[in-house]
């Protein structure tokens, strides 16, 4: 695709426009070579567009002091981001329904659907038009799937699942596993039974290697547009709200709610029957043992100094109590 | 099921009585419908039960000011639970081979067992009788697995696993990979050969997407009546005592001996030959770096509070040695 | 093997040798019987001499007061290791081609490869010599692997990842999945389409249920001579050096890049972005925020301390900043 194309798809004004050249890759402003697009966001970052072996680059505000070619755009980084699904458009995957796939004759399946090698589908389980399900997949009975989802190699979805349309899960996730729940009888644990199920609405995307559990009654549920990243685990009968962001190695213990336009960054830990209001940032690491009712960032995450420092304040914390009420 | 009935097993008490109606369902007590029955054990939450659209609920002591039919028992979540496991039985699978399972020859294979599509059984691995094998589970060599399990899809066991009676583990598990040992010789890490194996004893629960590595020597032992929730790690020549909980993404490092009657909870880290005796709780996020030898509560989780609060707090506390210095 | 036949190999001097025996078996030195051969490493250790029911031990130094056999050598675990290698050779597997695996005709395989049954292997793959790919096991086109490695059951790794030689990937493994990268556009996030790949060097090791993400652009990579400890997660764009271990649990997040030589413990999390430089060690548990640019050991693991005494502490930390403005 050349230059002045691309500057009219993204409404950009070209600065520093000699010729009309072609564009046949994307790169990191670091490692373009000649013909690749890149981009520059933010403004200390201007200096790399001297130094780059781009064609030309996405920016904001026309770097004077490089010679390279600019498009003038609003937003560079999402205009690149654009550009790549044009340049790398996803591959068509022909609809199949693969010999080796053990498909029930009691599911419905959508058109256009492809099932790859080795797909087990149960006793009526309903999937929606144009959805990829690719090798080594379990899909339990009951189940539905929607249109346009992309279910990646040996994922298992237990029975009674639902979910929405465009939903992508990535290898190796477990949906709808029994939730951790026990009574204790004669001083041993037995299993509570559970009967209820998983939801997972439009637009999610789940990661690789992710756990989330069937409710025990009712429902555990991921709502539309939120994006769940590789190992992390929702308990039995959580709530996930909208346009949430869970990033990797999240947990997030039973009957949580967890609100809309959250993000809890990596490794944070929730405890049970917690609430989280919306618009809530927790940061890595931390953990929620309280509701938090109030948006805000929230985080106590203890970052890396160097050892024999910490060893030092930590001899102090963990007399804290005894330093105060001696002092005062 | 109608109530007499249901109070008849529970040996509970009518209170409200009017009619035996039919209970058709279970469900929490806000969610219920005509037709359901719930229950209510703690007294705060008594006031539901004037809210609540279930025909009926198990309770402790009578509500008085509640119009709702009342069963009157010791325990009304665990008879909820029971009740749960009579009216929802689980389903019977009927003993099979698929075609597609390879089994070999030297396999033996117990009575009455389920093996799926696209199950991969080795040499002289044994199977109990009524075990359910379910599909792209992989049983390498010289495994033993006793009665009544169920393994959900998409199990990993390698070679030599012992697994007793009553063992469920759920998908994406992988039992008895190699142990993360390594040696130093010129600068470079070498792979320390694990010949040890991993036991997995009567009535114990393996989550999803789980790991429990073999031992270099001897066992990784998991003993009777111990429930592990998904995405946890069990590192080489571990042993887990009886009736122990681990929850989420728990990690015990190599060699450590958990007691009887623990509870780890979520995200809990416990380092290297690390000894914790019987009935020892860990809150959650607790990193376990030196042994505990009595009974008790430990943890030192650091909880989320506000972003802009916790800042000024470590502020100090990176200087907690400084300061306490200078002061006295 | 007969003890001076081990003890030539090890270039070992005999102590306390009565007879020629015959070894039978390796064990540690508390669960040795009478014809295992074990080891004591460290002086503190020197009492299990007299206690072991082993025949012989290796050791750095003659036990003068156990009558045992003592093969003394210059490192006795390294020995003992290394003779467990000979003692128990891994088990030759026959080259096979699976007549159940889905090999596409436009990939191509190297000689003496081991295809398991029920693997799918898409078009353009490339496998080399020797190679052991065992069942369920899920290659994405374009993708190469070298000689000599060992890919566990039910492994996923999905288009284009470059994989060299000797490297051993565990069960349930997901290599280049998507990395969790969004824009934001009418307040939904909106998926930017990753098209890097991951490279993992020669001599890697990598354990159960990892996660390794595909780049934005560019690649993901793990150099050279790298272990990789189960449920560990590293995200799009990291760099991992030569010779590093990341021990059980790890997540790095998105670009960040760890040096050569260093050693991340159990369940440490790294932000994106960061610089860890070599030969860094980061204690369990610890986050790290910052760049690490000095060889050393960092961290701040919090460990579990008795319960009712950690809630005195946190008690005053929560109120550091005005106890010492106050104070002071």
């Amino acid at each position: 695709m050349r230059l002045l194309k691309i500057a009219e798809i993204f409404n950009g004004k070209l600065y520093n426009f000699k010729e009309d050249k072609e564009i046949t890759g994307v790169s990191s402003i670091l490692s373009a070579k000649e013909g690749d697009i890149s981009f520059i966001s933010e403004p200390k970052l201007k200096a790399l567009a001297k130094k780059t072996k781009a064609t030309a680059i996405f920016v904001k505000e026309p770097i004077e002091d490089a010679d390279i070619v600019q498009i003038v755009v609003e937003n560079p980084q999402v205009a690149f981001y654009k550009l790549i699904d044009i340049l790398y458009p996803e591959e068509e995957i022909k609809p199949r329904k693969a010999k080796t796939a053990k498909i029930s004759k009691k599911a419905k399946l959508g058109e256009n659907v492809y099932i790859g090698d080795y797909v087990v589908i149960e006793d009526n389980v309903e999937i929606g038009n144009n959805t990829i399900i690719h090798p080594f997949t379990y899909i339990g009975k009951n189940t539905k799937i929607g249109n346009d989802c992309i279910i990646y190699p040996r994922v298992t979805i237990y029975k009674d699942t639902i979910i929405g349309n465009r939903v992508i899960i990535h290898s190796g996730s477990v949906i709808a596993s029994d939730g951790f729940g026990y009574y204790q009888e004669d001083g041993k644990h037995k299993k509570i039974k559970h009967i209820g199920k998983v939801v997972i609405e439009d637009d999610v995307e789940i990661g690789a290697n992710v756990t989330i559990d069937r409710a025990m009654l009712d429902e555990t549920i991921i709502k539309k547009g939120t994006k769940i990243d590789n190992l992390t685990m929702i308990a039995h009968n959580v709530q996930v709200g909208e346009n949430t962001i869970l990033v990797s190695q999240v947990g997030i213990a039973g009957s949580s709610k967890i609100g809309n336009n959250c993000i809890l960054a990596g490794q944070v830990g929730v405890a049970d029957h917690i609430k989280i209001t919306d618009n809530v940032i927790i940061t890595a690491k931390s953990g929620v043992g309280k509701d938090i009712l109030k948006a805000g960032v929230y985080g106590s995450g203890i970052n890396a100094i160097e050892w024999s420092r910490w060893k030092k304040i930590l001899f102090y914390l963990y007399r804290l109590n005894e330093l105060f009420k001696k002092g005062r």
